[in-house]
């Protein structure tokens, strides 16, 4: 469950201005607000089956964007391959601050982080 | 003129999937195959004016979407940076092999590339 609001909460800020308002309301006041289905429905005035309806087909709208333009998964990516530089910089960082590292070493840390750059750039 | 095509071609690599084909299909025989307005009437059986409509009004379906998500512009900007990653992993590399960096020299760079890395995942 907790995979599937993050991957809603993702959803929504890649796609959600493509949605309507009501649509974005329903999503955000269940998977970030955490009200349940009976509170939304109290809260706009409309009947709990009418927020699960709205609920479940701006999930698939949702999906179906992702589907088509997959700029979620590539962002995702991105960052892991990101994150991989940080981690290398660091290295790095408490090599060279440590003098522990002979000049090969960090030669061969930057090089990896030429490589994910490069892998990111052509993605 | 350059500039036009670049962007719609980014454009159409972006959000392409949410037009329909026929709209597709015409902004690509304009700003990939460079084919005239003329030529894609004949090829595609209808009037230069219908042709000319339709680009115009898919040309301004793709900037509402970028208008409104603003992907592209962040992939330009991630873009952007992650050149300037490999370009100051260069900069060490020449450095390193050609031993005119001291330590703090690299370890400064090596920051550049730490915080350019922060900055783009936390934009």
């Amino acid at each position: 469950m907790f995979d599937k609001i993050l991957q809603i909460n993702l959803l929504l800020d890649f796609y959600g201005q493509l949605l309507t308002d009501k649509q974005q309301n329903i999503l955000q006041l269940y998977y970030n607000d955490d009200l349940s289905l009976m509170e939304i429905a109290e809260q706009l005035g409309i009947s709990r089956q009418a927020v699960y309806d709205t609920m479940k087909r701006t999930e698939k709208i949702l999906y179906d964007y992702e589907e088509k333009l997959g700029l979620l998964t590539k962002f995702v990516y991105s960052q892991d391959r990101i994150q991989e530089i940080v981690k290398i910089s660091c290295n790095i960082e408490f090599g060279l601050t440590n003098n522990i590292f002979s000049n090969d070493e960090i030669l061969s840390e930057v090089n990896k982080i030429i490589k994910i750059s490069k892998d990111i750039l052509e993605k």
